[in-house]
Protein backbone atom coordinates (compact mmCIF):
# COMPACT_ATOMS: atom_id res chain seq x y z
CA UNK A 1 0.00 0.00 0.00
CA UNK A 2 1.00 3.18 -0.32
CA UNK A 3 2.85 5.58 2.24
CA UNK A 4 2.83 9.48 2.98
CA UNK A 5 -0.63 9.90 1.76
CA UNK A 6 -3.46 11.54 4.02
CA UNK A 7 -6.22 8.92 4.36
CA UNK A 8 -9.66 9.34 3.92
CA UNK A 9 -13.21 7.75 4.79
CA UNK A 10 -16.64 8.93 3.65
CA UNK A 11 -19.60 8.07 5.70
CA UNK A 12 -23.28 7.67 4.08
CA UNK A 13 -26.04 8.90 6.54
CA UNK A 14 -29.07 7.53 4.61
CA UNK A 15 -31.88 4.90 4.85
CA UNK A 16 -32.60 5.53 1.00
CA UNK A 17 -29.40 3.67 0.34
CA UNK A 18 -30.35 1.06 2.87
CA UNK A 19 -33.72 0.17 1.67
CA UNK A 20 -32.14 0.36 -1.86
CA UNK A 21 -34.77 3.42 -2.92
CA UNK A 22 -31.49 5.18 -3.95
CA UNK A 23 -28.62 4.44 -5.93
CA UNK A 24 -25.87 6.26 -4.23
CA UNK A 25 -23.36 8.34 -7.13
CA UNK A 26 -21.62 10.27 -4.14
CA UNK A 27 -19.14 7.38 -3.29
CA UNK A 28 -17.78 7.60 -6.82
CA UNK A 29 -17.59 11.56 -7.04
CA UNK A 30 -16.17 11.85 -3.82
CA UNK A 31 -13.66 9.04 -4.78
CA UNK A 32 -12.58 9.89 -7.94
CA UNK A 33 -11.12 13.61 -7.21
CA UNK A 34 -9.36 11.89 -3.78
CA UNK A 35 -7.78 10.14 -5.98
CA UNK A 36 -6.19 12.42 -8.22
CA UNK A 37 -5.68 15.19 -5.30
CA UNK A 38 -3.61 11.86 -3.57
CA UNK A 39 -5.71 11.20 -0.81
CA UNK A 40 -6.11 7.65 -0.04
CA UNK A 41 -9.78 6.90 0.37
CA UNK A 42 -9.90 3.75 2.63
CA UNK A 43 -13.26 3.13 3.88
CA UNK A 44 -17.00 4.10 2.85
CA UNK A 45 -19.11 2.89 5.07
CA UNK A 46 -23.36 3.43 5.23
CA UNK A 47 -25.46 3.74 7.91
CA UNK A 48 -28.70 4.72 8.78
CA UNK A 49 -30.54 8.04 9.67
CA UNK A 50 -29.56 6.91 13.65
CA UNK A 51 -27.81 8.60 16.21
CA UNK A 52 -25.72 6.00 17.88
CA UNK A 53 -24.66 4.71 14.95
CA UNK A 54 -23.61 8.01 13.59
CA UNK A 55 -22.16 9.36 16.78
CA UNK A 56 -20.34 6.13 17.07
CA UNK A 57 -19.25 5.74 13.42
CA UNK A 58 -18.17 9.40 13.10
CA UNK A 59 -15.87 9.14 16.37
CA UNK A 60 -14.67 5.60 14.97
CA UNK A 61 -13.29 6.87 11.87
CA UNK A 62 -12.53 10.75 12.27
CA UNK A 63 -9.90 8.91 14.92
CA UNK A 64 -8.77 6.79 12.13
CA UNK A 65 -8.44 8.98 8.89
CA UNK A 66 -7.06 12.36 7.85
CA UNK A 67 -10.43 13.23 6.89
CA UNK A 68 -13.96 12.09 7.09
CA UNK A 69 -16.41 13.60 4.53
CA UNK A 70 -20.15 12.55 5.57
CA UNK A 71 -23.42 13.47 3.30
CA UNK A 72 -26.76 13.53 4.08
CA UNK A 73 -28.93 14.55 6.72
CA UNK A 74 -28.34 18.47 7.23
CA UNK A 75 -31.94 19.80 5.93
CA UNK A 76 -34.90 20.77 7.66
CA UNK A 77 -36.56 18.19 8.40
CA UNK A 78 -37.28 16.02 11.33
CA UNK A 79 -34.85 13.11 9.85
CA UNK A 80 -32.00 15.73 9.49
CA UNK A 81 -29.82 14.96 12.57
CA UNK A 82 -26.21 15.05 11.16
CA UNK A 83 -25.23 18.48 13.48
CA UNK A 84 -26.72 17.00 16.02
CA UNK A 85 -25.20 13.69 15.99
CA UNK A 86 -21.84 15.94 15.34
CA UNK A 87 -22.24 18.21 18.35
CA UNK A 88 -22.49 14.73 20.28
CA UNK A 89 -19.70 12.99 18.68
CA UNK A 90 -17.82 15.95 19.47
CA UNK A 91 -19.10 16.51 23.09
CA UNK A 92 -19.98 20.27 22.53
CA UNK A 93 -23.14 21.96 22.22
CA UNK A 94 -25.03 22.96 19.56
CA UNK A 95 -25.39 26.31 18.56
CA UNK A 96 -26.85 28.93 16.36
CA UNK A 97 -23.93 29.04 13.57
CA UNK A 98 -24.06 33.23 12.75
CA UNK A 99 -22.72 33.33 9.85
CA UNK A 100 -24.91 30.35 8.60
CA UNK A 101 -28.24 31.96 10.15
CA UNK A 102 -28.01 35.33 8.58
CA UNK A 103 -27.29 33.89 5.21
CA UNK A 104 -30.35 32.09 5.76
CA UNK A 105 -32.30 34.62 6.84
CA UNK A 106 -31.01 36.84 3.34
CA UNK A 107 -32.51 33.96 1.53
CA UNK A 108 -35.93 32.83 3.43
CA UNK A 109 -37.18 36.37 5.08
CA UNK A 110 -40.38 36.48 5.55
CA UNK A 111 -40.16 32.38 5.13
CA UNK A 112 -37.48 31.74 7.73
CA UNK A 113 -39.55 29.98 10.19
CA UNK A 114 -38.53 27.67 12.84
CA UNK A 115 -37.74 24.43 10.84
CA UNK A 116 -35.17 26.56 8.65
CA UNK A 117 -33.57 28.94 11.60
CA UNK A 118 -32.87 25.22 12.77
CA UNK A 119 -30.50 24.47 9.70
CA UNK A 120 -28.39 27.25 11.20
CA UNK A 121 -27.39 25.18 14.12
CA UNK A 122 -24.53 23.42 14.24
CA UNK A 123 -21.68 21.85 16.68
CA UNK A 124 -19.65 24.83 18.35
CA UNK A 125 -16.68 25.29 16.22
CA UNK A 126 -17.70 24.37 12.97
CA UNK A 127 -17.14 26.65 9.54
CA UNK A 128 -19.79 26.79 7.16
CA UNK A 129 -19.36 24.62 3.95
CA UNK A 130 -20.47 27.24 1.20
CA UNK A 131 -21.96 25.90 -2.41
CA UNK A 132 -23.66 27.76 -5.29
CA UNK A 133 -26.63 26.16 -5.94
CA UNK A 134 -28.79 26.80 -2.72
CA UNK A 135 -28.80 27.16 0.96
CA UNK A 136 -28.02 24.16 2.11
CA UNK A 137 -26.13 24.61 5.60
CA UNK A 138 -22.81 21.98 5.37
CA UNK A 139 -20.22 22.61 7.89
CA UNK A 140 -16.72 21.03 8.77
CA UNK A 141 -15.62 20.28 12.42
CA UNK A 142 -12.01 19.71 12.79
CA UNK A 143 -11.22 16.88 9.88
CA UNK A 144 -15.05 15.43 9.60
CA UNK A 145 -16.94 17.38 6.93
CA UNK A 146 -20.84 17.31 6.36
CA UNK A 147 -22.20 17.72 3.08
CA UNK A 148 -25.25 17.01 2.01
CA UNK A 149 -27.05 14.00 0.43
CA UNK A 150 -28.38 15.78 -2.96
CA UNK A 151 -25.52 14.75 -5.31
CA UNK A 152 -25.46 17.98 -6.90
CA UNK A 153 -25.35 19.94 -3.81
CA UNK A 154 -22.66 18.00 -2.50
CA UNK A 155 -20.92 17.74 -5.46
CA UNK A 156 -20.31 21.56 -5.80
CA UNK A 157 -19.81 21.81 -2.02
CA UNK A 158 -16.91 19.49 -2.84
CA UNK A 159 -15.51 20.96 -5.71
CA UNK A 160 -15.30 24.11 -3.79
CA UNK A 161 -13.62 22.39 -0.29
CA UNK A 162 -11.48 20.33 -2.32
CA UNK A 163 -8.64 23.13 -2.78
CA UNK A 164 -7.99 23.30 1.08
CA UNK A 165 -7.16 19.70 1.78
CA UNK A 166 -4.07 18.09 2.33
CA UNK A 167 -2.56 16.33 -0.23
CA UNK A 168 -0.32 14.08 -1.51
CA UNK A 169 1.47 12.64 -4.61
CA UNK A 170 -1.17 11.91 -7.34
CA UNK A 171 -2.51 8.34 -7.79
CA UNK A 172 -2.94 7.27 -11.71
CA UNK A 173 -3.95 4.44 -13.32
CA UNK A 174 -4.09 3.03 -16.73
CA UNK A 175 -6.21 0.14 -17.87
CA UNK A 176 -5.54 -2.82 -20.09
CA UNK A 177 -8.75 -4.36 -21.31
CA UNK A 178 -8.52 -7.91 -23.37
CA UNK A 179 -9.81 -10.65 -24.25
CA UNK A 180 -8.14 -13.21 -21.75
CA UNK A 181 -8.99 -15.53 -19.19
CA UNK A 182 -7.92 -14.36 -15.94
CA UNK A 183 -7.11 -17.90 -14.56
CA UNK A 184 -5.18 -18.11 -18.09
CA UNK A 185 -2.38 -15.42 -16.76
CA UNK A 186 -2.91 -15.70 -13.21
CA UNK A 187 0.33 -16.75 -12.23
CA UNK A 188 2.08 -14.30 -14.93
CA UNK A 189 0.78 -11.63 -13.42
CA UNK A 190 1.28 -12.49 -10.00
CA UNK A 191 4.51 -12.13 -11.37
CA UNK A 192 4.39 -8.44 -12.21
CA UNK A 193 2.59 -7.43 -9.37
CA UNK A 194 5.71 -9.09 -7.40
CA UNK A 195 7.87 -6.71 -9.67
CA UNK A 196 5.96 -4.24 -9.12
CA UNK A 197 5.11 -3.46 -5.66
CA UNK A 198 4.30 -0.15 -5.25
CA UNK A 199 1.63 -0.46 -7.73
CA UNK A 200 -1.85 -2.39 -7.56
CA UNK A 201 -2.67 -4.58 -9.89
CA UNK A 202 -6.13 -5.38 -10.23
CA UNK A 203 -7.70 -8.35 -11.99
CA UNK A 204 -11.47 -7.39 -12.79
CA UNK A 205 -12.71 -10.47 -15.39
CA UNK A 206 -15.98 -10.00 -17.39
CA UNK A 207 -18.86 -11.76 -19.00
CA UNK A 208 -21.13 -9.80 -20.92
CA UNK A 209 -23.08 -11.42 -23.95
CA UNK A 210 -20.53 -12.87 -25.91
CA UNK A 211 -17.98 -12.35 -27.58
CA UNK A 212 -17.42 -9.45 -24.57
CA UNK A 213 -15.68 -11.82 -22.27
CA UNK A 214 -12.54 -10.93 -21.27
CA UNK A 215 -10.59 -9.25 -18.30
CA UNK A 216 -9.40 -5.94 -17.54
CA UNK A 217 -6.19 -5.41 -15.69
CA UNK A 218 -6.35 -2.14 -13.68
CA UNK A 219 -2.72 -0.11 -12.99
CA UNK A 220 -3.05 2.16 -9.98
CA UNK A 221 -0.20 4.04 -7.99
CA UNK A 222 1.22 7.50 -7.36
CA UNK A 223 4.69 6.73 -9.43
CA UNK A 224 3.56 7.31 -12.57
CA UNK A 225 6.53 5.69 -13.69
CA UNK A 226 6.35 2.69 -12.26
CA UNK A 227 3.02 2.44 -13.34
CA UNK A 228 3.48 3.08 -16.61
CA UNK A 229 6.29 0.73 -16.66
CA UNK A 230 3.73 -2.42 -14.99
CA UNK A 231 1.36 -1.78 -17.56
CA UNK A 232 3.93 -1.95 -20.17
CA UNK A 233 4.84 -5.40 -18.88
CA UNK A 234 0.98 -6.65 -18.51
CA UNK A 235 0.62 -5.53 -22.32
CA UNK A 236 4.00 -7.71 -23.04
CA UNK A 237 2.19 -10.47 -21.31
CA UNK A 238 -1.24 -9.98 -22.72
CA UNK A 239 1.03 -10.26 -26.18
CA UNK A 240 2.99 -13.73 -25.12
CA UNK A 241 -0.95 -14.89 -24.42
CA UNK A 242 -2.05 -14.53 -27.74
CA UNK A 243 -4.83 -11.97 -26.68
CA UNK A 244 -5.90 -8.53 -28.26
CA UNK A 245 -6.34 -5.79 -26.16
CA UNK A 246 -6.94 -1.55 -26.02
CA UNK A 247 -5.28 0.48 -23.31
CA UNK A 248 -6.74 3.33 -21.43
CA UNK A 249 -3.61 5.69 -20.49
CA UNK A 250 -3.77 7.77 -17.47
CA UNK A 251 -1.39 10.43 -19.71
CA UNK A 252 -3.68 11.12 -22.46
CA UNK A 253 -6.84 11.60 -20.99
CA UNK B 1 -36.72 1.71 14.22
CA UNK B 2 -37.78 -2.19 13.36
CA UNK B 3 -38.15 -4.88 15.78
CA UNK B 4 -37.85 -8.63 15.05
CA UNK B 5 -36.27 -8.69 11.46
CA UNK B 6 -33.34 -10.09 10.67
CA UNK B 7 -30.70 -7.67 9.89
CA UNK B 8 -27.92 -7.46 7.64
CA UNK B 9 -24.88 -5.99 6.10
CA UNK B 10 -22.98 -5.61 3.07
CA UNK B 11 -19.03 -5.88 2.86
CA UNK B 12 -17.83 -4.49 -0.46
CA UNK B 13 -14.12 -5.99 -1.40
CA UNK B 14 -13.01 -3.50 -4.09
CA UNK B 15 -9.88 -1.52 -4.29
CA UNK B 16 -11.60 -0.47 -8.04
CA UNK B 17 -14.44 1.45 -5.57
CA UNK B 18 -12.40 3.57 -3.22
CA UNK B 19 -10.13 5.07 -6.42
CA UNK B 20 -13.26 6.03 -7.89
CA UNK B 21 -12.89 3.52 -10.89
CA UNK B 22 -15.83 1.70 -10.63
CA UNK B 23 -19.49 2.67 -9.75
CA UNK B 24 -20.65 0.12 -7.30
CA UNK B 25 -23.97 -1.30 -8.43
CA UNK B 26 -23.97 -4.40 -6.21
CA UNK B 27 -25.11 -2.49 -2.97
CA UNK B 28 -28.84 -1.22 -4.66
CA UNK B 29 -29.41 -4.76 -6.03
CA UNK B 30 -28.99 -6.55 -2.42
CA UNK B 31 -30.45 -3.48 -0.52
CA UNK B 32 -33.73 -3.61 -2.43
CA UNK B 33 -34.10 -7.46 -1.84
CA UNK B 34 -33.65 -7.36 1.44
CA UNK B 35 -36.09 -5.15 2.07
CA UNK B 36 -38.78 -6.49 -0.05
CA UNK B 37 -37.44 -9.71 2.10
CA UNK B 38 -38.20 -8.19 5.49
CA UNK B 39 -34.34 -8.36 6.29
CA UNK B 40 -33.16 -5.27 7.40
CA UNK B 41 -30.10 -4.03 5.97
CA UNK B 42 -28.31 -1.93 8.56
CA UNK B 43 -24.94 -1.21 7.32
CA UNK B 44 -22.80 -0.94 4.41
CA UNK B 45 -18.77 -1.04 4.08
CA UNK B 46 -16.34 -0.50 1.17
CA UNK B 47 -12.82 -1.94 1.83
CA UNK B 48 -9.55 -2.44 -0.13
CA UNK B 49 -8.04 -5.75 -0.75
CA UNK B 50 -6.53 -5.91 2.18
CA UNK B 51 -5.80 -8.83 4.37
CA UNK B 52 -5.99 -7.11 8.00
CA UNK B 53 -8.96 -4.84 7.05
CA UNK B 54 -11.04 -7.69 5.57
CA UNK B 55 -10.43 -9.87 8.83
CA UNK B 56 -10.88 -7.56 11.13
CA UNK B 57 -14.20 -6.06 9.79
CA UNK B 58 -15.72 -9.07 8.63
CA UNK B 59 -15.58 -10.72 12.08
CA UNK B 60 -17.11 -6.99 13.42
CA UNK B 61 -20.06 -7.22 11.21
CA UNK B 62 -20.54 -11.59 11.53
CA UNK B 63 -21.09 -10.31 15.30
CA UNK B 64 -23.76 -7.81 14.84
CA UNK B 65 -25.91 -8.95 12.40
CA UNK B 66 -27.75 -11.81 11.21
CA UNK B 67 -26.21 -11.61 7.65
CA UNK B 68 -23.36 -10.46 6.14
CA UNK B 69 -22.76 -10.08 2.39
CA UNK B 70 -19.61 -9.76 1.19
CA UNK B 71 -19.00 -9.25 -3.03
CA UNK B 72 -15.54 -9.21 -4.90
CA UNK B 73 -12.01 -10.84 -4.62
CA UNK B 74 -12.91 -14.68 -5.31
CA UNK B 75 -11.43 -15.25 -8.51
CA UNK B 76 -7.99 -16.61 -9.66
CA UNK B 77 -5.90 -13.71 -9.61
CA UNK B 78 -3.36 -12.49 -6.79
CA UNK B 79 -6.08 -9.92 -5.72
CA UNK B 80 -8.41 -12.54 -4.91
CA UNK B 81 -8.07 -13.46 -1.47
CA UNK B 82 -11.54 -13.42 0.12
CA UNK B 83 -11.25 -17.10 0.69
CA UNK B 84 -7.70 -16.99 2.49
CA UNK B 85 -8.97 -13.83 4.71
CA UNK B 86 -12.61 -15.75 5.88
CA UNK B 87 -10.18 -18.67 6.89
CA UNK B 88 -8.68 -16.48 9.05
CA UNK B 89 -11.22 -14.74 9.91
CA UNK B 90 -13.17 -17.44 10.98
CA UNK B 91 -9.80 -19.37 12.51
CA UNK B 92 -9.99 -22.49 10.12
CA UNK B 93 -8.06 -23.93 7.52
CA UNK B 94 -8.26 -22.65 4.24
CA UNK B 95 -8.78 -25.84 2.05
CA UNK B 96 -9.52 -27.67 -1.17
CA UNK B 97 -13.52 -27.94 -1.41
CA UNK B 98 -14.10 -31.03 -3.13
CA UNK B 99 -17.69 -30.43 -5.10
CA UNK B 100 -15.91 -26.93 -6.06
CA UNK B 101 -12.89 -28.78 -7.65
CA UNK B 102 -14.78 -31.40 -9.17
CA UNK B 103 -16.87 -28.96 -10.99
CA UNK B 104 -13.70 -26.43 -11.92
CA UNK B 105 -12.24 -29.69 -13.35
CA UNK B 106 -15.10 -30.86 -15.43
CA UNK B 107 -15.44 -27.47 -17.00
CA UNK B 108 -12.03 -26.54 -17.65
CA UNK B 109 -10.02 -30.16 -18.26
CA UNK B 110 -6.70 -29.79 -19.65
CA UNK B 111 -7.33 -25.64 -18.84
CA UNK B 112 -6.99 -26.27 -15.02
CA UNK B 113 -3.80 -24.89 -14.13
CA UNK B 114 -2.57 -24.42 -10.63
CA UNK B 115 -4.51 -20.82 -10.72
CA UNK B 116 -7.64 -22.05 -11.28
CA UNK B 117 -7.26 -24.47 -8.47
CA UNK B 118 -6.54 -22.46 -6.15
CA UNK B 119 -10.14 -21.12 -6.90
CA UNK B 120 -11.73 -24.24 -5.08
CA UNK B 121 -9.84 -23.33 -1.82
CA UNK B 122 -12.24 -22.72 0.69
CA UNK B 123 -12.33 -21.97 4.88
CA UNK B 124 -13.12 -25.43 6.16
CA UNK B 125 -16.80 -25.64 6.70
CA UNK B 126 -17.90 -23.80 3.69
CA UNK B 127 -20.66 -24.59 1.49
CA UNK B 128 -20.17 -23.24 -2.29
CA UNK B 129 -22.63 -21.30 -3.43
CA UNK B 130 -23.37 -21.60 -7.35
CA UNK B 131 -24.44 -19.23 -10.17
CA UNK B 132 -25.79 -20.29 -13.51
CA UNK B 133 -23.21 -17.56 -15.76
CA UNK B 134 -20.11 -18.93 -15.01
CA UNK B 135 -18.22 -21.27 -12.73
CA UNK B 136 -16.91 -18.22 -10.06
CA UNK B 137 -16.44 -20.10 -6.45
CA UNK B 138 -18.79 -17.95 -3.75
CA UNK B 139 -19.57 -19.82 -1.04
CA UNK B 140 -21.11 -19.55 2.84
CA UNK B 141 -19.31 -19.87 5.77
CA UNK B 142 -22.00 -19.80 8.65
CA UNK B 143 -23.98 -16.57 8.48
CA UNK B 144 -21.55 -15.25 5.53
CA UNK B 145 -21.93 -15.21 2.02
CA UNK B 146 -19.19 -14.45 -0.12
CA UNK B 147 -19.94 -13.35 -3.64
CA UNK B 148 -18.22 -12.50 -6.89
CA UNK B 149 -17.80 -8.48 -7.35
CA UNK B 150 -18.70 -9.13 -11.27
CA UNK B 151 -22.39 -7.56 -10.98
CA UNK B 152 -24.47 -10.31 -13.26
CA UNK B 153 -22.76 -13.22 -11.39
CA UNK B 154 -23.35 -11.85 -8.07
CA UNK B 155 -26.95 -10.63 -8.57
CA UNK B 156 -27.62 -14.43 -10.35
CA UNK B 157 -25.95 -16.04 -7.60
CA UNK B 158 -27.83 -13.87 -5.02
CA UNK B 159 -30.99 -14.20 -6.51
CA UNK B 160 -30.49 -18.25 -6.21
CA UNK B 161 -29.47 -17.97 -2.60
CA UNK B 162 -32.17 -15.51 -1.08
CA UNK B 163 -34.97 -18.16 -0.60
CA UNK B 164 -32.47 -19.85 1.45
CA UNK B 165 -32.78 -16.77 3.87
CA UNK B 166 -34.64 -16.60 7.35
CA UNK B 167 -36.83 -13.45 5.97
CA UNK B 168 -38.86 -11.27 8.07
CA UNK B 169 -42.35 -9.34 7.54
CA UNK B 170 -41.04 -7.28 3.92
CA UNK B 171 -41.13 -3.62 3.70
CA UNK B 172 -42.61 -1.69 1.60
CA UNK B 173 -42.54 2.36 0.81
CA UNK B 174 -44.75 4.89 -1.21
CA UNK B 175 -43.29 7.95 -2.68
CA UNK B 176 -45.05 11.72 -2.67
CA UNK B 177 -43.33 14.01 -4.96
CA UNK B 178 -44.49 17.47 -4.69
CA UNK B 179 -43.06 20.97 -6.14
CA UNK B 180 -43.15 22.39 -1.81
CA UNK B 181 -39.97 23.17 -0.59
CA UNK B 182 -39.14 20.90 2.46
CA UNK B 183 -38.10 24.02 4.92
CA UNK B 184 -42.28 24.89 4.46
CA UNK B 185 -43.61 21.92 5.74
CA UNK B 186 -41.12 20.44 7.84
CA UNK B 187 -43.33 21.47 11.17
CA UNK B 188 -46.47 19.63 10.03
CA UNK B 189 -44.27 16.56 9.05
CA UNK B 190 -42.59 16.50 12.00
CA UNK B 191 -46.03 15.83 13.34
CA UNK B 192 -47.19 13.37 10.85
CA UNK B 193 -43.94 11.27 11.73
CA UNK B 194 -44.69 11.53 15.72
CA UNK B 195 -48.25 9.96 14.64
CA UNK B 196 -46.72 6.86 12.92
CA UNK B 197 -43.68 5.73 14.48
CA UNK B 198 -43.51 2.30 13.12
CA UNK B 199 -42.74 3.85 9.32
CA UNK B 200 -39.76 5.62 8.25
CA UNK B 201 -40.46 8.90 6.96
CA UNK B 202 -37.69 10.50 5.21
CA UNK B 203 -37.93 14.00 2.90
CA UNK B 204 -35.58 14.49 -0.22
CA UNK B 205 -35.11 17.67 -1.13
CA UNK B 206 -34.53 17.75 -5.36
CA UNK B 207 -33.29 20.76 -7.12
CA UNK B 208 -32.72 19.89 -10.70
CA UNK B 209 -33.30 22.34 -14.05
CA UNK B 210 -36.49 24.94 -12.58
CA UNK B 211 -39.23 24.24 -12.24
CA UNK B 212 -37.76 20.42 -11.53
CA UNK B 213 -37.58 21.51 -7.74
CA UNK B 214 -39.46 20.26 -4.86
CA UNK B 215 -39.56 17.41 -2.11
CA UNK B 216 -39.88 13.56 -2.47
CA UNK B 217 -41.65 12.01 0.58
CA UNK B 218 -40.85 8.00 1.20
CA UNK B 219 -42.79 6.69 3.55
CA UNK B 220 -41.09 2.98 4.57
CA UNK B 221 -41.87 0.29 7.13
CA UNK B 222 -43.27 -3.28 7.57
CA UNK B 223 -46.56 -2.43 8.27
CA UNK B 224 -48.50 -1.52 4.96
CA UNK B 225 -51.60 -0.13 7.01
CA UNK B 226 -49.45 2.04 8.87
CA UNK B 227 -47.43 3.37 5.50
CA UNK B 228 -50.61 3.72 3.85
CA UNK B 229 -52.18 5.78 6.30
CA UNK B 230 -49.09 7.56 6.89
CA UNK B 231 -48.67 8.37 3.15
CA UNK B 232 -52.67 9.41 2.98
CA UNK B 233 -51.79 12.11 6.16
CA UNK B 234 -48.77 13.30 3.62
CA UNK B 235 -50.74 13.98 0.95
CA UNK B 236 -53.07 15.68 3.05
CA UNK B 237 -50.68 17.83 4.24
CA UNK B 238 -49.00 18.74 0.43
CA UNK B 239 -53.09 19.89 -0.56
CA UNK B 240 -53.49 21.66 2.71
CA UNK B 241 -49.88 23.52 1.56
CA UNK B 242 -51.03 24.21 -2.02
CA UNK B 243 -48.88 21.83 -3.92
CA UNK B 244 -49.21 19.49 -6.53
CA UNK B 245 -47.60 16.09 -6.91
CA UNK B 246 -47.62 12.32 -7.49
CA UNK B 247 -47.22 8.95 -5.74
CA UNK B 248 -45.86 5.73 -6.10
CA UNK B 249 -48.02 3.57 -4.43
CA UNK B 250 -46.53 0.02 -3.62
CA UNK B 251 -49.55 -1.63 -3.79
CA UNK B 252 -49.55 -0.69 -7.52
CA UNK B 253 -46.01 -1.76 -8.77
Amino acid sequence: MTTNHPTAAILIIGNEILSGRTQDTNVKFIAERLDKAGIKLLEVRVIPDDESAIVETVNTLRAHYTYVFTTGGIGATHDDITAACLAKAFGVPLEINEETFTILQNHYKESFNASRQRMALMPRGSELLKNQICTATGFKIENVYCLAGMPTVMQNSFTLLLPSLKTGAPFVSNTVKCDLREGDIAQALTDIQNAYVSVEIGSYPFYRTPPDIGTSFVMHGADPVAVTNATNAVIAMVEQFGGTYTVDWFCKK
